[in-house]
Protein backbone atom coordinates (compact mmCIF):
# COMPACT_ATOMS: atom_id res chain seq x y z
CA UNK A 1 0.00 0.00 0.00
CA UNK A 2 2.85 2.52 1.17
CA UNK A 3 4.39 2.12 -2.32
CA UNK A 4 1.82 4.18 -4.02
CA UNK A 5 1.59 6.86 -0.99
CA UNK A 6 2.41 10.57 -2.24
CA UNK A 7 3.00 13.68 -0.29
CA UNK A 8 0.03 16.10 -1.31
CA UNK A 9 1.95 20.23 -0.85
CA UNK A 10 -0.15 21.70 1.62
CA UNK A 11 -1.04 24.24 0.01
CA UNK A 12 -3.53 21.29 -2.08
CA UNK A 13 -4.28 19.52 1.07
CA UNK A 14 -7.55 21.21 0.70
CA UNK A 15 -8.69 18.89 -2.33
CA UNK A 16 -8.38 15.67 -0.41
CA UNK A 17 -11.74 17.24 1.93
CA UNK A 18 -13.50 19.42 -0.77
CA UNK A 19 -16.20 17.27 -2.09
CA UNK A 20 -17.36 16.06 1.39
CA UNK A 21 -16.30 12.73 2.20
CA UNK A 22 -17.22 11.17 5.46
CA UNK A 23 -13.48 10.56 7.52
CA UNK A 24 -11.77 8.21 9.92
CA UNK A 25 -9.92 10.26 12.89
CA UNK A 26 -7.39 9.07 14.83
CA UNK A 27 -4.78 10.44 17.11
CA UNK A 28 -2.61 8.34 19.91
CA UNK A 29 -1.82 9.87 23.22
CA UNK A 30 0.83 7.88 26.02
CA UNK A 31 -1.81 4.96 26.41
CA UNK A 32 -4.27 4.47 24.16
CA UNK A 33 -4.56 4.87 20.26
CA UNK A 34 -8.27 6.38 18.85
CA UNK A 35 -9.41 5.93 15.88
CA UNK A 36 -13.22 7.09 14.82
CA UNK A 37 -15.74 7.60 11.86
CA UNK A 38 -16.68 11.40 11.56
CA UNK A 39 -19.20 12.66 8.73
CA UNK A 40 -18.52 16.79 10.07
CA UNK A 41 -15.22 17.48 8.66
CA UNK A 42 -13.99 20.30 6.45
CA UNK A 43 -11.63 22.26 4.80
CA UNK A 44 -10.53 25.62 6.77
CA UNK A 45 -8.26 27.45 4.79
CA UNK A 46 -6.03 27.15 2.19
CA UNK A 47 -2.35 28.69 3.55
CA UNK A 48 -1.25 28.12 6.00
CA UNK A 49 -3.84 24.93 5.53
CA UNK A 50 -5.80 23.97 8.18
CA UNK A 51 -9.45 21.69 8.52
CA UNK A 52 -12.52 21.61 11.32
CA UNK A 53 -13.52 18.45 12.25
CA UNK A 54 -16.94 18.21 14.81
CA UNK A 55 -15.86 16.06 18.01
CA UNK A 56 -18.54 14.87 20.40
CA UNK A 57 -17.27 14.92 23.95
CA UNK A 58 -18.74 11.35 24.69
CA UNK A 59 -15.64 9.92 22.19
CA UNK A 60 -11.98 8.42 23.47
CA UNK A 61 -10.86 10.17 20.43
CA UNK A 62 -11.40 13.10 21.15
CA UNK A 63 -10.02 12.79 24.43
CA UNK A 64 -6.86 11.48 23.40
CA UNK A 65 -6.73 14.52 20.66
CA UNK A 66 -6.89 17.07 23.91
CA UNK A 67 -3.78 15.19 24.86
CA UNK A 68 -1.94 14.92 22.60
CA UNK A 69 -2.49 18.39 20.75
CA UNK A 70 -2.39 16.08 17.23
CA UNK A 71 -4.61 14.20 14.92
CA UNK A 72 -5.02 13.03 11.30
CA UNK A 73 -8.00 13.25 8.92
CA UNK A 74 -7.87 10.20 6.44
CA UNK A 75 -10.50 9.46 3.52
CA UNK A 76 -11.71 5.94 3.49
CA UNK A 77 -12.96 4.06 0.48
CA UNK A 78 -15.79 1.76 -0.29
CA UNK A 79 -14.19 -1.46 0.35
CA UNK A 80 -13.28 -0.15 3.89
CA UNK A 81 -17.66 0.35 4.31
CA UNK A 82 -17.86 -2.18 7.05
CA UNK A 83 -15.08 -1.01 9.14
CA UNK A 84 -16.14 2.89 8.49
CA UNK A 85 -19.64 2.28 10.49
CA UNK A 86 -18.20 0.26 12.86
CA UNK A 87 -16.03 2.66 13.89
CA UNK A 88 -18.87 5.03 14.09
CA UNK A 89 -20.78 3.37 15.86
CA UNK A 90 -18.62 0.99 18.43
CA UNK A 91 -16.93 3.69 21.34
CA UNK A 92 -14.00 2.70 22.38
CA UNK A 93 -15.11 3.62 26.05
CA UNK A 94 -17.23 0.34 26.00
CA UNK A 95 -14.73 -1.46 23.75
CA UNK A 96 -11.40 -1.39 24.76
CA UNK A 97 -10.64 -3.73 21.98
CA UNK A 98 -12.34 -1.67 19.25
CA UNK A 99 -9.35 -1.53 16.83
CA UNK A 100 -8.69 -5.00 16.32
CA UNK A 101 -12.87 -5.88 16.31
CA UNK A 102 -12.99 -3.44 13.40
CA UNK A 103 -9.78 -4.86 11.68
CA UNK A 104 -8.05 -1.98 11.71
CA UNK A 105 -4.53 -1.72 10.99
CA UNK A 106 -2.08 1.26 11.30
CA UNK A 107 1.17 2.85 9.97
CA UNK A 108 3.39 5.89 10.69
CA UNK A 109 4.90 7.93 8.18
CA UNK A 110 8.65 9.11 9.44
CA UNK A 111 9.11 11.37 11.92
CA UNK A 112 5.14 12.20 13.05
CA UNK A 113 3.61 10.35 15.92
CA UNK A 114 0.24 10.16 14.59
CA UNK A 115 -1.28 6.54 13.73
CA UNK A 116 -2.78 6.21 10.06
CA UNK A 117 -5.13 4.07 8.96
CA UNK A 118 -4.32 1.18 6.39
CA UNK A 119 -6.07 1.19 3.17
CA UNK A 120 -7.08 4.80 3.11
CA UNK A 121 -7.05 6.72 -0.34
CA UNK A 122 -5.80 9.76 1.55
CA UNK A 123 -4.29 10.96 5.11
CA UNK A 124 -3.94 14.89 6.14
CA UNK A 125 -1.97 15.01 9.46
CA UNK A 126 -2.61 18.04 11.61
CA UNK A 127 -1.76 19.84 15.04
CA UNK A 128 -4.56 21.53 17.23
CA UNK A 129 -5.13 24.67 16.76
CA UNK A 130 -6.21 25.05 21.02
CA UNK A 131 -9.32 26.88 21.22
CA UNK A 132 -11.13 26.13 24.48
CA UNK A 133 -14.15 28.06 23.56
CA UNK A 134 -15.15 26.33 20.45
CA UNK A 135 -14.23 22.51 21.76
CA UNK A 136 -16.46 23.10 24.40
CA UNK A 137 -19.29 25.40 23.10
CA UNK A 138 -19.20 23.89 19.59
CA UNK A 139 -16.98 20.61 19.65
CA UNK A 140 -15.23 22.13 17.21
CA UNK A 141 -11.90 21.28 16.63
CA UNK A 142 -9.17 22.94 14.36
CA UNK A 143 -6.44 21.47 13.08
CA UNK A 144 -3.14 22.77 11.31
CA UNK A 145 -2.07 20.74 8.67
CA UNK A 146 1.54 19.62 8.68
CA UNK A 147 1.67 16.99 6.08
CA UNK A 148 -0.67 15.19 3.24
CA UNK A 149 -0.46 12.08 1.78
CA UNK A 150 -2.72 10.26 -0.77
CA UNK A 151 -2.79 7.14 -2.58
CA UNK A 152 -1.29 8.05 -6.43
CA UNK A 153 -3.67 5.70 -7.88
CA UNK A 154 -7.07 7.82 -7.39
CA UNK A 155 -5.03 11.18 -6.40
CA UNK A 156 -2.17 12.95 -7.95
CA UNK A 157 -1.05 16.18 -9.37
CA UNK A 158 -3.99 17.72 -7.36
CA UNK A 159 -7.07 15.95 -8.83
CA UNK A 160 -9.17 12.65 -7.92
CA UNK A 161 -9.23 10.10 -10.33
CA UNK A 162 -12.21 8.12 -9.36
CA UNK A 163 -13.35 7.63 -12.64
CA UNK A 164 -10.25 5.70 -13.41
CA UNK A 165 -10.79 3.73 -10.90
CA UNK A 166 -12.50 0.22 -9.39
CA UNK A 167 -15.44 0.98 -7.34
CA UNK A 168 -14.28 0.00 -4.48
CA UNK A 169 -11.75 3.14 -4.04
CA UNK A 170 -14.87 5.93 -3.74
CA UNK A 171 -15.46 8.18 -1.32
CA UNK A 172 -18.22 7.29 1.36
CA UNK A 173 -20.62 9.97 2.12
CA UNK A 174 -22.70 9.49 5.48
CA UNK A 175 -26.80 10.11 5.22
CA UNK A 176 -27.33 8.43 9.03
CA UNK A 177 -27.29 5.18 10.22
CA UNK A 178 -25.53 2.39 7.93
CA UNK A 179 -27.04 4.27 4.58
CA UNK A 180 -24.11 6.28 2.65
CA UNK A 181 -23.71 7.35 -0.76
CA UNK A 182 -20.65 6.65 -2.77
CA UNK A 183 -18.87 9.93 -4.67
CA UNK A 184 -20.39 9.78 -8.39
CA UNK A 185 -19.28 10.95 -11.47
CA UNK A 186 -16.48 14.21 -12.64
CA UNK A 187 -18.32 16.54 -14.49
CA UNK A 188 -16.41 19.67 -15.47
CA UNK A 189 -18.52 23.19 -16.53
CA UNK A 190 -16.69 22.97 -20.36
CA UNK A 191 -18.10 19.87 -21.09
CA UNK A 192 -21.24 21.77 -20.60
CA UNK A 193 -20.42 23.77 -23.67
CA UNK A 194 -19.13 21.62 -25.91
CA UNK B 1 -41.52 23.92 -7.67
CA UNK B 2 -42.25 25.31 -4.45
CA UNK B 3 -45.46 22.77 -4.87
CA UNK B 4 -43.09 20.01 -4.11
CA UNK B 5 -41.25 21.89 -0.97
CA UNK B 6 -41.70 20.18 2.56
CA UNK B 7 -40.41 21.55 5.56
CA UNK B 8 -37.80 19.34 7.31
CA UNK B 9 -37.53 18.73 11.21
CA UNK B 10 -34.79 21.05 12.26
CA UNK B 11 -33.44 18.26 14.20
CA UNK B 12 -32.87 16.09 10.30
CA UNK B 13 -31.55 18.92 8.66
CA UNK B 14 -28.29 17.94 9.35
CA UNK B 15 -29.11 15.63 6.55
CA UNK B 16 -29.00 18.07 4.03
CA UNK B 17 -25.42 19.07 4.43
CA UNK B 18 -24.17 15.40 5.77
CA UNK B 19 -23.27 14.13 2.26
CA UNK B 20 -20.90 16.93 1.71
CA UNK B 21 -22.51 18.85 -1.13
CA UNK B 22 -21.27 22.10 -2.16
CA UNK B 23 -23.94 24.89 -1.25
CA UNK B 24 -25.44 27.98 -2.11
CA UNK B 25 -25.06 30.68 0.54
CA UNK B 26 -27.90 33.47 -0.17
CA UNK B 27 -28.82 36.97 2.44
CA UNK B 28 -29.79 40.28 1.64
CA UNK B 29 -29.69 43.80 3.67
CA UNK B 30 -30.91 46.72 3.45
CA UNK B 31 -28.98 47.33 0.12
CA UNK B 32 -28.25 44.21 -1.62
CA UNK B 33 -29.22 40.69 -1.90
CA UNK B 34 -25.96 38.47 -2.45
CA UNK B 35 -25.65 34.56 -3.48
CA UNK B 36 -22.60 32.74 -4.02
CA UNK B 37 -21.29 29.46 -4.39
CA UNK B 38 -19.31 27.73 -1.32
CA UNK B 39 -17.63 24.33 -0.95
CA UNK B 40 -17.05 24.77 3.10
CA UNK B 41 -20.09 24.35 4.87
CA UNK B 42 -20.96 21.50 7.48
CA UNK B 43 -23.43 20.64 9.82
CA UNK B 44 -22.25 21.14 13.40
CA UNK B 45 -24.93 20.38 15.91
CA UNK B 46 -28.35 17.58 15.97
CA UNK B 47 -30.37 20.33 18.16
CA UNK B 48 -30.53 23.21 18.54
CA UNK B 49 -29.23 22.62 14.60
CA UNK B 50 -26.24 24.48 13.67
CA UNK B 51 -24.07 25.06 10.70
CA UNK B 52 -20.81 26.35 9.72
CA UNK B 53 -19.68 27.62 6.01
CA UNK B 54 -16.63 29.70 5.81
CA UNK B 55 -16.88 32.76 3.99
CA UNK B 56 -14.01 34.98 2.54
CA UNK B 57 -13.58 37.88 3.80
CA UNK B 58 -13.34 39.76 0.08
CA UNK B 59 -17.07 38.49 -0.83
CA UNK B 60 -20.05 40.50 -0.58
CA UNK B 61 -22.13 37.58 0.17
CA UNK B 62 -20.03 37.77 3.90
CA UNK B 63 -20.71 41.14 4.30
CA UNK B 64 -24.64 41.40 3.77
CA UNK B 65 -24.50 38.26 6.29
CA UNK B 66 -22.72 40.61 8.62
CA UNK B 67 -25.39 43.32 8.26
CA UNK B 68 -28.10 40.94 8.35
CA UNK B 69 -27.91 38.38 10.73
CA UNK B 70 -29.36 35.97 8.94
CA UNK B 71 -28.66 33.41 5.76
CA UNK B 72 -29.49 30.59 3.76
CA UNK B 73 -27.46 27.51 3.07
CA UNK B 74 -29.01 26.00 -0.23
CA UNK B 75 -27.81 22.27 -1.84
CA UNK B 76 -27.81 23.18 -5.66
CA UNK B 77 -28.23 20.39 -8.53
CA UNK B 78 -26.66 18.72 -11.76
CA UNK B 79 -29.16 21.02 -13.84
CA UNK B 80 -27.87 24.35 -12.19
CA UNK B 81 -23.89 23.45 -12.56
CA UNK B 82 -23.44 26.53 -14.80
CA UNK B 83 -24.88 28.74 -12.48
CA UNK B 84 -23.25 27.09 -9.11
CA UNK B 85 -20.09 27.63 -11.18
CA UNK B 86 -20.33 31.26 -12.27
CA UNK B 87 -21.77 32.39 -8.70
CA UNK B 88 -18.25 30.93 -7.12
CA UNK B 89 -16.62 32.78 -9.97
CA UNK B 90 -17.53 36.32 -10.12
CA UNK B 91 -17.95 38.44 -7.53
CA UNK B 92 -20.71 40.99 -7.29
CA UNK B 93 -18.20 43.48 -6.39
CA UNK B 94 -17.32 43.32 -9.83
CA UNK B 95 -20.42 43.02 -11.13
CA UNK B 96 -23.81 44.48 -9.70
CA UNK B 97 -25.73 42.58 -11.99
CA UNK B 98 -23.93 39.15 -11.10
CA UNK B 99 -27.66 37.40 -10.11
CA UNK B 100 -29.24 38.51 -13.06
CA UNK B 101 -25.71 37.22 -15.45
CA UNK B 102 -26.20 34.10 -13.24
CA UNK B 103 -29.80 33.49 -13.76
CA UNK B 104 -30.68 33.35 -10.10
CA UNK B 105 -34.47 33.36 -9.42
CA UNK B 106 -35.14 33.67 -5.88
CA UNK B 107 -38.25 33.59 -3.56
CA UNK B 108 -39.13 33.40 0.47
CA UNK B 109 -40.81 31.18 2.69
CA UNK B 110 -43.70 33.22 4.64
CA UNK B 111 -41.97 34.93 7.32
CA UNK B 112 -38.83 34.73 7.11
CA UNK B 113 -36.84 37.42 4.85
CA UNK B 114 -34.00 35.58 3.49
CA UNK B 115 -33.78 34.79 -0.23
CA UNK B 116 -33.76 31.11 -1.48
CA UNK B 117 -32.90 30.27 -4.67
CA UNK B 118 -35.48 28.60 -7.06
CA UNK B 119 -34.43 24.93 -8.34
CA UNK B 120 -32.36 24.03 -5.47
CA UNK B 121 -32.85 20.24 -3.54
CA UNK B 122 -32.90 21.62 -0.17
CA UNK B 123 -32.88 24.61 1.83
CA UNK B 124 -31.56 25.83 5.56
CA UNK B 125 -32.41 29.14 6.99
CA UNK B 126 -30.12 30.48 9.44
CA UNK B 127 -29.69 32.79 12.07
CA UNK B 128 -26.17 34.00 12.65
CA UNK B 129 -24.42 33.19 16.02
CA UNK B 130 -22.35 36.31 16.06
CA UNK B 131 -18.54 34.83 17.09
CA UNK B 132 -16.01 37.45 15.97
CA UNK B 133 -13.11 35.45 16.76
CA UNK B 134 -14.05 32.75 14.38
CA UNK B 135 -15.33 35.29 11.74
CA UNK B 136 -12.39 37.33 11.72
CA UNK B 137 -9.66 35.07 12.10
CA UNK B 138 -10.63 31.85 10.77
CA UNK B 139 -13.44 33.35 8.44
CA UNK B 140 -15.93 30.85 10.02
CA UNK B 141 -19.39 31.90 10.36
CA UNK B 142 -21.92 29.87 12.76
CA UNK B 143 -25.70 29.37 12.14
CA UNK B 144 -28.78 28.46 13.98
CA UNK B 145 -31.13 26.46 12.01
CA UNK B 146 -34.18 28.54 11.84
CA UNK B 147 -36.28 26.70 9.42
CA UNK B 148 -35.40 23.66 6.40
CA UNK B 149 -37.05 22.74 3.83
CA UNK B 150 -36.46 20.02 0.64
CA UNK B 151 -38.29 19.20 -2.53
CA UNK B 152 -40.35 16.43 -1.70
CA UNK B 153 -38.99 14.56 -5.06
CA UNK B 154 -35.36 14.08 -4.20
CA UNK B 155 -35.71 14.18 -0.19
CA UNK B 156 -38.32 13.14 1.87
CA UNK B 157 -38.82 11.28 5.49
CA UNK B 158 -35.13 12.36 6.51
CA UNK B 159 -33.48 10.57 3.20
CA UNK B 160 -32.40 11.39 0.03
CA UNK B 161 -33.48 9.49 -2.79
CA UNK B 162 -30.90 10.32 -5.61
CA UNK B 163 -31.34 7.15 -6.89
CA UNK B 164 -34.86 7.08 -7.96
CA UNK B 165 -34.67 10.72 -9.93
CA UNK B 166 -33.02 11.82 -13.00
CA UNK B 167 -29.17 12.42 -12.69
CA UNK B 168 -29.97 16.67 -12.59
CA UNK B 169 -31.25 16.04 -9.65
CA UNK B 170 -27.68 14.89 -8.33
CA UNK B 171 -26.01 16.61 -5.49
CA UNK B 172 -22.41 18.69 -6.90
CA UNK B 173 -19.19 18.02 -4.65
CA UNK B 174 -16.66 20.58 -6.16
CA UNK B 175 -13.07 19.50 -6.68
CA UNK B 176 -11.54 22.60 -7.63
CA UNK B 177 -11.83 25.13 -10.79
CA UNK B 178 -14.48 23.82 -13.09
CA UNK B 179 -14.14 20.36 -11.83
CA UNK B 180 -17.15 18.64 -9.65
CA UNK B 181 -18.38 15.41 -8.71
CA UNK B 182 -21.50 14.65 -7.87
CA UNK B 183 -23.12 12.03 -5.69
CA UNK B 184 -22.90 8.54 -6.88
CA UNK B 185 -24.59 5.24 -5.47
CA UNK B 186 -26.77 4.75 -2.71
CA UNK B 187 -24.86 1.64 -0.22
CA UNK B 188 -26.19 0.31 2.70
CA UNK B 189 -24.21 -1.35 5.11
CA UNK B 190 -26.66 -4.06 5.30
CA UNK B 191 -26.25 -4.72 1.30
CA UNK B 192 -23.03 -6.07 2.40
CA UNK B 193 -24.51 -8.29 4.91
CA UNK B 194 -26.65 -10.13 2.89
Amino acid sequence: MKAHLRPVPLEKSYRLLNHGPTVLVSAQDQQTTGVMTAAWACALEFSPAKVTVVLDKATKTREIIEHSGYFALQVPTLKQLKMVYALGMISQRDAPEKLRQCGVELFKMHDADIPLVEGCSAWILCQLISEPHNQQNHDLFIGKVIAAYADERVFRDGHWYYQDVADEWKSLHHVAGGHFYTIGQAISVDDLEQ
